[in-house]
């Protein structure tokens, strides 16, 4: 199909479609009677592809470049997936604003993660990441208990379940990595979503969300 | 103190101390013998509240300052609080990407929503959300079911739970409203490390999490 079709077809402007050419996010269609492009289903479920990461997942146009590279570049699995749709969703983790290793609050850190019972390396990127994070609520409140993380890290550990049971044991083409990163992006959505309606439940209802 | 004791208080050089006078996040301080300005604690707390939000919760610029526009507003109140920073850590929820209300996708999700038991206002814009994903994720697989959402929604509403009971219940001051945001968002920090972790843990033990 010409991409004007294509257009018609996704329900995406010829200029956007031209856009993400440009941007390197789209392949070029093939070159027919050496003139006009011909684009096929590969580019309409690329387009969608695009659309759930850029406009669904609000990611900029870099980000989505890095997700989809992840994607052609193959060999990505599950796991990796959901770490590459994190990262381009939410950054790649805070910058290092100071605490040196071997801290007290690393130690403390390290012992709360230990004793989760979790295989996570000692130089873990979510480890140091949480090494920040409790020097900054120590800071901010004169202390903080590690320990009071618990209920988020057992959250964590079902939310890591829930994201292997939705997607795909493994991965063998990237049109298939393509629809596992979408559906992990949607999920992502999805929960946000869920939990703004459940602030909204508890904002409006008296009695407030069964706790437990 | 003068701008050199309150660079070396918090850790954070002069020209970024100028650079959030400038872009306003940050209040002038108090113009002493009509030359020097003179800062405050009041400008320590403010500076690592701008850290938080702007290294730990990488937000931008123009996110931080709408962030702190809310605390300096006053009248935020915990719910509201925790919807401002999710807006500003993960954007204003999805474009909208033509799905029309009173679709069969949209009956779908209002039964899903009431379902739940949860008060959430029938224009709610979490609920538009929603829709918007299930349409996503139906377009995606040919099908899909609503339902499977069912243990995201639990999650989250244990989330929003979680929320409350580490912030302060009422917010009393925009000093207590800072704090309450730097609370929050490093809560959002910590719960994605986990994530992180957990999912690491996933790959690399061979028996996976406990699952329910």
């Amino acid at each position: 199909m010409f991409i004007s079709d294509l257009s018609r077809r996704c329900d995406v402007p010829v200029p956007t479609i031209k856009f993400y050419l440009r941007e390197g996010l789209l392949e070029p269609g093939r070159l027919r009677r050496g003139r006009r492009a011909d684009y096929d289903e590969s580019h309409v479920s690329r387009i969608y592809l695009i659309r759930t990461l850029t406009v669904m997942g609000r990611m900029s146009i870099s980000a989505a470049r890095e997700a989809l590279q992840a994607i052609d570049d193959q060999g990505l699995q599950v796991n990796g997936l959901c770490d590459v749709v994190n990262e381009a969703l939410f950054g790649q983790g805070p910058g290092l604003d100071g605490t040196p290793d071997g801290s007290e609050t690393a130690l403390r850190v390290d012992r709360f993660v230990d004793g989760l019972g979790w295989a996570v390396a000692p130089d873990s990127a979510g480890r140091r990441t949480l090494v920040q994070v409790f020097s900054a609520l120590e800071r901010l409140a004169g202390q903080a208990d590690v320990t009071a993380l618990r209920p988020y890290a057992d959250l964590a550990a079902r939310l890591a379940r829930l994201e292997t049971d939705m997607l795909p044991r493994s991965i063998d083409s990237p049109a298939q990595a393509g629809e596992a990163m979408a559906t992990a992006v949607l999920l992502e959505v999805a929960l946000s979503s869920l939990r703004r309606m459940a602030r909204e439940h508890m904002t409006t209802s008296t009695e407030g969300l069964p706790s437990g």
